[in-house]
C-alpha cells in the first residue's frame, strides 16, 4: 500500500485524480491538501470538500497556500476558461459543504503527517508547488523522512502549455518549484513530455460513466467543459496530466525517466521553465552543480496508462 | 551557385568548415569575417588569414567584434582546452600572415556585400552573432536583401554544451543572438540537435588527408587535439558542428526543420537559451508573439551529410 498525500487545486483533471487515488486497491489516500492554481484557494478548497463528501473519501482536507512562495509576484488570472468559474467545468458546485476542514494548514499538515509515519509517506502534488516548498523550507527535516515526492509539472523536451517555455504548474510558482527539485528528497516530474499524450477520448470517459457508477457520471459531469477547452488542443478528450502523476505512483514501470539535477527558471520571458541536467554528462561549472538528481518523465506506455486510468475510475 | 559570406571564430571545426565552403562545387565564397569566441579576435582573424594562405582561397578577410553585442557583459574564458592556445589545434600558427585585411569592420562589410549582392548573398555564421547582429542594427534593410541567413548554434530539444541550457556560440553573445533571431531575415538555425549526432570518425579523417592532398594533410593536422578532448563526449572523432552548416546550405534535404518564432535568454542560470515556440501550438500571450518564424534544425540523415562533408574536403 502506498501511504498518499494529495496536494492538488481542484481543477477537472484534479478531479479525475482523486477518483482515481480514491478507488485504486494500492492506495491508502491519507490527506488532502489544497493549493491556488485552477482557481483561488477558497474555491480549491471548497471543491476538494465537495469531491470529498461527493465521493464519501475518509482523508481530510487542510487548506494551504492562497499565494506565491514569492508573495511579490503578481497575480495570475484564474484559468477560467479550461476549469470554468466554479473550477470543476461549471457544474454550480454549492458555496457551502457542511464539512469541517483539518485545522492545520497544508503545509504543517504535511509535516505532521510524514513525521507520523516516517518513510511511508508519497507526496503527490498536482498543482502550484507552493505547499510543498513552505513544508521542507520549515522542517527539512522532511526531506529525509518522506517516501516520495511525484508532481505532475513542467516540460523538459517538449514545449510548455502557458507560454512556449513553462508549463503552468511550475510557472504559477517557480521559486517554489525551484526549492522542491532542490531538496534532497526524491522527485519524479511527470511533466508535458507524457502527459500532454496521455488523452482520454469521450468514448472512453462515456464508458467509465457507465461502469463507474454515480461517482463516475459525477466526474464525467465536471469534464464536459475541460473537454470543449481542449478542443483546439487535441483531436477528441481530455489530456489527464494530473491522473498521470499518479499512475506514476502504482506503475512507474509505465514510465521511462531521466536522472539529473533539475532547476526552475525564475523571472525573465522563460519564468517557470524546468530544465534539467542529465546525469553523466560533462559541463564547465553551472548552476546545476551540487543540486539532487531527480527524476523526470521522458516516455510513457499512453495506452496502457489509460486503461489503468480507466479501470481504476470504472470500478464501483 | 550560393554566394556565401562565412562568418567565422577559427576554431578548429571552423576550419573544416572553410575547407568545405571553398571546395564545394556549388558555393561562391565571397568573404570571410571574423569574430572572436574560440579564442581571442586578433587570434581568429590571424587563423582565418593563415588559412586562406595556406588553401589558397580568393575571398577577402574582414576583421570582425572582439566583445559580445552588450559589451558589460563579463570576458568568458577561450575554450584553449578544445581549440589550443592558438585555435587550431596548437599547430605553431605564425604570427604574422604577410596577407592584408579587408579594410572594413566584417559588418559593415556584411552590409555592403549584400547590398552589391541583392537577393543573392547566404550568411553562415558558425561562431558569436555579434558581428551579423550590429550589421542588421546599423542596417535593418540588410535584412530584405540577404538571401538567408544559416546559424550553427543552439539547442532546442537537447541540452547545451556550455551549461545544460546553452550552447557555447549563442551563450557566447546572448543578446547578439536575440537580435539576429529576431530580425525579418529567414534564419536557419543548426543547433546540437543535429550537429552533436554528426560525429567525423578518426578513420574517415584519416582517408580525407589521403585523398584529399595537402589541404587535407593540414586540416587533419589541426584536428587532432580538438579530437582528443571529444574523448570524453563521443566514442571515437570530431563533432563536425560548423560544417553542419554548411552542408545545410548546399543539401538542405538532409535536415528536417521546425517552423517557428525563436528567442533567446539574456541573464539568468540559463544564459543564451534558444527556445522556439512551434507555429501552430497556441498560448496565451508570451515573448515569442509577433517574431518572426525561423527554421530550428531537429533531425539529421547525419550518415549522409557525413558523406558529403568527407567527399567534399577530399577533392583535390
Ligand atoms: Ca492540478
Ligand atoms: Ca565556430
Amino acid at each position: 500500500m502506498h501511504k498518499v498525500i494529495f496536494d492538488t487545486d481542484p481543477g477537472v483533471d484534479d478531479a479525475m485524480a482523486l477518483l482515481f487515488l480514491h478507488r485504486h486497491a494500492e492506495i491508502d489516500l491519507i490527506g488532502i491538501t489544497s493549493v491556488f492554481g485552477n482557481a483561488s484557494i477558497e474555491t480549491t478548497t471548497r471543491n476538494a470538500l465537495f469531491l470529498k463528501k461527493a465521493w464519501g473519501i475518509a482523508a481530510p482536507v487542510a487548506k494551504g497556500s492562497g499565494e506565491t512562495f514569492d508573495t511579490s509576484r503578481p497575480h495570475i488570472d484564474w484559468p477560467t476558461g479550461i476549469h470554468g468559474h466554479d473550477g470543476l467545468g461549471n457544474i454550480d458546485v454549492p458555496d457551502e459543504i457542511g464539512l469541517p476542514l483539518d485545522p492545520r494548514p497544508a503545509h504543517r499538515f504535511i509535516i505532521d503527517i510524514i513525521r507520523a509515519n516516517p518513510g511511508e509517506v508519497t507526496l503527490v502534488a498536482v498543482g502550484r508547488m507552493t505547499n510543498l516548498a513552505r513544508a521542507v523550507s520549515d522542517d527539512p527535516e522532511i526531506a529525509t523522512l518522506v517516501k516520495g515526492v511525484v508532481i505532475m509539472g513542467g516540460a523538459f523536451d517538449v514545449p510548455g502549455n502557458i507560454t512556449p517555455a513553462a508549463e503552468a504548474n511550475i510557472h504559477g510558482d517557480p521559486e517554489a518549484a525551484d526549492i522542491v527539485m532542490r531538496a534532497p528528497w526524491p522527485v519524479t516530474v511527470v511533466g508535458l513530455d507524457v502527459t500532454s499524450r496521455t488523452v482520454m477520448t469521450r468514448a472512453v470517459l462515456a464508458e467509465i460513466a457507465e461502469r463507474g457508477g454515480e461517482a463516475a457520471r459525477l466526474l464525467a459531469d465536471i469534464s464536459r467543459f475541460y473537454i470543449a477547452f481542449y478542443e483546439q488542443h487535441v483531436v477528441d478528450g481530455m489530456v489527464v496530466h494530473d491522473s498521470c502523476a499518479c499512475a506514476y505512483v502504482v506503475a512507474p514501470e509505465l514510465f521511462k525517466t531521466r536522472s539529473g539535477a533539475i532547476r526552475v527558471l525564475c523571472g525573465g520571458i522563460a519564468d517557470g521553465q524546468t530544465i534539467q541536467k542529465p546525469d553523466g554528462r560533462i559541463f564547465p561549472p553551472n548552476a546545476w552543480d551540487g543540486q539532487p538528481s531527480q527524476k523526470a518523465c521522458i516516455d510513457i506506455d499512453a495506452e496502457a496508462v489509460l486503461k489503468l486510468i480507466g479501470d481504476t475510475l470504472a470500478k464501483g
